[in-house]
């Protein structure tokens, strides 16, 4: 048994408690003593809330520990899926490398848990699955990385990719993905068979890129969640972006978020720049689980981005005009305790019972940090303080 | 005279130069010598660009300085308007002491010039503008502060108002504002004749606030396009915010911004959350000047933001889609060289005859800096290191 104090940690509430951990769980929170105890480590006030959680990253795509990457531009999602292709053969650095040095970026930033999408194609087959998964078996003391097998070139587009998707699952990602079944593959139903049918044969979970936009993005998205209802997934779908839900009109939409939240379909959004947003507070009221991912990091997409799930935050906050302190502390939730429901991990955070992985920051409470986004932190796996 | 050496300095080009500054401007831009000249700072290779120019904040309306803030909300801007004057009523810390607070980050992120609208209305009179004002002259050595008299509660909606605008232009406000002709006063003519009769009366530059959004939109951006014009005051007449420019079709695009080239009108975005963006590549491409601002910094309207410059050509740049080198680049100047001139001032820059107003960053090149957002600068003003 090892047991830790967090002494004199401020809640988000404004009080000021005594944490102490057992097994890398809280097992109480009691109003802080007049003097730490000894052993204990004393926040000395500090906000203590839960970890981050990165519901969605590309550890393979960064071209982080390269010299500067100009952006080369392409049009369209094809367009720019070939573009990436020739910077990536002519990178160097291999995958295991930049997503290392990625890393140590995120976890600095207090993310104790994330969600990586890796390609898989015909072209690049397993090989960065097999890296990220081995720096995924490094780091395990120190994060969790939960992986998505995303056929980037498409499923019906790029002929045996179904296979690779479903020798991923076996290998080890635990997660089949998908990617526009209509705007890449042309054949919604028929991407919608292979993502489900490995899904169902392997009892992985799914999480779909969907970019499509307007009401051909909006009929998809009820296409997924008939399909997540019909496979008993619920609660274990989610389609990340769906930019369609920022783009139609409110009956349209209510229909779409109706079906989604009947469907336990998870929407994840990295608060997009152009692309329309879905509308953060009005799935959250039609009872969508909504949650907070980076998306691109200083890859072939998108220069921006730096594994911040704070700063990430403020960006949907930003972007969704979350002004009320309610609204700040959703955006907040996004990023720690819906990105970690969307995962289906277990509980954590400061509350009895709950995985000890916590995040400290220097200010006063939740709304506040998500627009200061202090840089000064302090992270906590089980309650051990990661340096 | 003055003078300064500020030896290896890295230009956005890469080259590593000495920079001899003279009576405030660059005397001198030569390639670095093999030792730093004996009595020159030393920059290591940091990158030397011009300092920030803020096109666009509000000094009187922060709540910085006060214990956190929640905000209240209020649909729509009247609304948001009414709720505004009831926070700050309540407000104990005086207009000055909370401008202060602001511009001492604001400088500290590199910003040396910033236009600054300040309410003006029946009820708060000129008294934010004194105060401003004060505040502006203890400031003068370290930073130029333009002001803007702002009507907050609209000019015939809020009869005197236009009165109390020409006296603010005597007493040391620089430009004439407006707000939402139609929206705010439903009279667009009649908002325009005020102030334009009082840029023409006084000698005054022009601002306009305009939040209304499509047809509506472009219809007043034409209408203010055509009095800048008619009064000559191209080159000294600016629209903050234009929502409409991002939600109308091409056409009506295309023939708002021409008339904008035209009539000499620069247009102001900062980069808006949830409302519709001012396509930054097409207006720039068809000869408007666009530049940027803060905008809000914890205030009545927004509990975001903090004054850097910097990370404000980040939002820009990341809500526009601006990803290449240039586009990167490009949301630099928004925040530099283009606020300077829209604010008519000289040109500042490392280039010979140029105010020596500077910032040092710690990175390769200005794209990098956009997207890395360095904290630790140097900032020079004619020069001379700010401390």
């Amino acid at each position: 048994m090892t047991e830790f104090l967090l002494a004199n940690a401020r809640l988000d509430d404004g009080s000021l408690v005594d944490v102490t951990v057992r097994d890398g769980r809280v097992a109480a929170v009691a109003p802080a003593g007049p003097a730490p105890s000894a052993g204990g480590l004393d926040l000395q006030g500090r906000l203590l809330c839960p970890a981050f959680v990165d519901g969605h990253i590309h550890l393979d795509k960064t071209l982080l520990g390269l010299p500067w990457q100009s952006h080369r531009p392409g049009a369209g999602v094809a367009e720019r899926i070939a573009a990436e292709k020739r910077q990536l053969a002519e990178t160097t650095l291999p995958v295991a490398e930049r997503a290392r040095t990625l890393l140590r970026q995120v976890i600095a930033h207090g993310t104790t848990r994330l969600r990586c999408h890796v390609d898989i194609d015909p072209g690049v087959g397993l090989a960065n699955l097999h890296a990220v998964l081995a720096v995924a078996e490094e780091l395990r003391g120190t994060i969790d990385i939960q992986i998505v097998a995303f056929p980037q070139s498409g499923i019906l587009a790029a002929p045996g990719t179904a296979d690779l998707l479903a020798a991923a699952i076996v290998d080890g990602a635990s997660v089949v993905g998908g990617l526009d079944p209509a705007g890449i593959d042309g054949d919604v139903e028929g991407h919608l068979d292979a993502v489900f049918g490995i899904a169902e044969r392997t009892g992985a979970a799914v999480d779909i890129h969907l970019h499509d936009a307007g009401l051909l993005g909006a009929f998809t998205l009820r296409r997924i969640a008939a399909r997540s209802r019909e496979a008993g997934l619920q609660g274990r779908c989610a389609v990340s972006h769906a930019y369609a839900l920022g783009g139609i009109d409110p009956d349209e939409f209510l229909r779409t978020a109706d079906a989604l939240a009947e469907g336990g379909v998870a929407v994840m959004t990295n608060g997009p720049g152009p692309a329309p947003m879905p509308p953060v507070q009005a799935l959250t009221a039609r009872g969508v689980l909504v949650f907070a991912g980076s998306d691109n990091i200083r890859d072939a997409w998108s220069p921006y981005g730096n594994g911040d799930m704070l700063e990430r935050a403020m960006l949907i906050g930003y972007r969704a005009g979350l002004l009320t302190d309610q609204g700040l502390r959703l955006a907040f939730s996004l990023a720690t305790t819906h990105a970690g429901r969307a995962l289906g991990a277990p509980e954590h955070g400061v509350a009895v019972g709950a995985v000890a992985d916590l995040v400290s920051l220097d200010c006063g409470h939740v709304p506040e940090a998500v627009v200061t986004r202090p840089g000064s932190r302090w992270v906590f796996r089980g309650g051990r303080l990661l340096t």
